[in-house]
């Protein structure tokens, strides 16, 4: 059994911007050998969140309508009254969705669905950099 | 530490059909002899979610019900756009959810509540056969 | 590769009580001499959850705010046909929410931003005693 860590870096546009890091990950796989195992994707952070999507141009619109139906950006938060950053709805999306994701790994692949990608999404008003903590338990 | 991956087949009904699997991924211990680790239980696929819940009649109605409010049928999806397929809203409900859950193991056994069974739901409003993949890591 | 699994113990007040359990795992981290590696943090019962926040008093309300507009207390649950606990919102909110997180480990210490901390959320309206199981996984 071995364990590799790695991480990878993401300039977000902020307001929703969702990004496939599937190719990342799988990368990091072939790199480093594995065949079976786990692989661990964890976003740094309180405004941004990781988990899997079929990465269509329809759902990107969808997903950032959804979240917006669950904590909308112009709703009051209490977070403001101390912070004034305008990123209250960030943080509760955030919470909700996870930062996290753990894929299996099998045959030297993630088990995903064919239409399964590997997303984050920048649930924050502006852009920033971010780093995904990949890390990989297995043989 | 060993490493064992398997899988389970699922028929589903379709349209927030919940099935408990809590007896599979616990047959799977007793058959490869852990007592402790963890078992990460993911489903493939971008229309369908693993979590924790209750199993009982009332609260199989009111999953249903939570997540056609959080993502109604019928509301209008920028995925139908492409797709033509009336499934915007399960892949809504499977991304909020998440495809995939880990259980600690401890003396021999998943460590859940009482009244708490793993379950996968099927947000896809046909029936459909799913693979459930299992990876144990532990002794 | 070492495996180590330890809990800790909460006394929640109820109604959305949130407990930053971020020091509790650090803590095993250092007693354990982990440098890399990864924990899951589980909470055992169907009417609790663990996911990350930013630990301040504003969001300490907005996220009960949001719970309950996902799931509110006062709304008509089938679970009560048959339990009458009145507690079919706590274990929607759950679900919703999710028992477990898995969190990288770099360096001997959590993979977690500056603000960002491991919180339990107690969605049961009375107070719980609530065991977290906490597994590592690491070096």
């Amino acid at each position: 059994m071995r364990l590799v860590t790695d991480s990878i870096s993401l300039s977000t546009r902020g307001d929703a911007d969702i990004i496939d890091i599937t190719p990342h990950v799988s990368a990091l796989l072939g790199r480093h050998g594995f065949t079976h195992g786990q692989a661990l994707v964890f976003v740094s952070g309180s405004t941004a969140g990781i988990t899997t999507i079929e990465y269509e141009p329809g759902l990107l619109k969808d997903i950032p309508a959804a979240f917006e139906k669950i904590a909308p950006q112009n709703a009051r938060y209490f977070h403001e009254d101390t912070w004034h950053d305008g990123n209250g709805h960030s943080h509760l999306q955030a919470t909700l969705l996870g930062p996290s994701l753990t894929v299996p790994i099998r045959g030297g692949a993630l088990v995903l669905g064919t239409w399964q990608q590997i997303f984050h999404i920048e649930c924050d008003i502006r852009p920033r950099e971010r780093t995904v903590c990949i890390t990989v338990l297995g043989e």
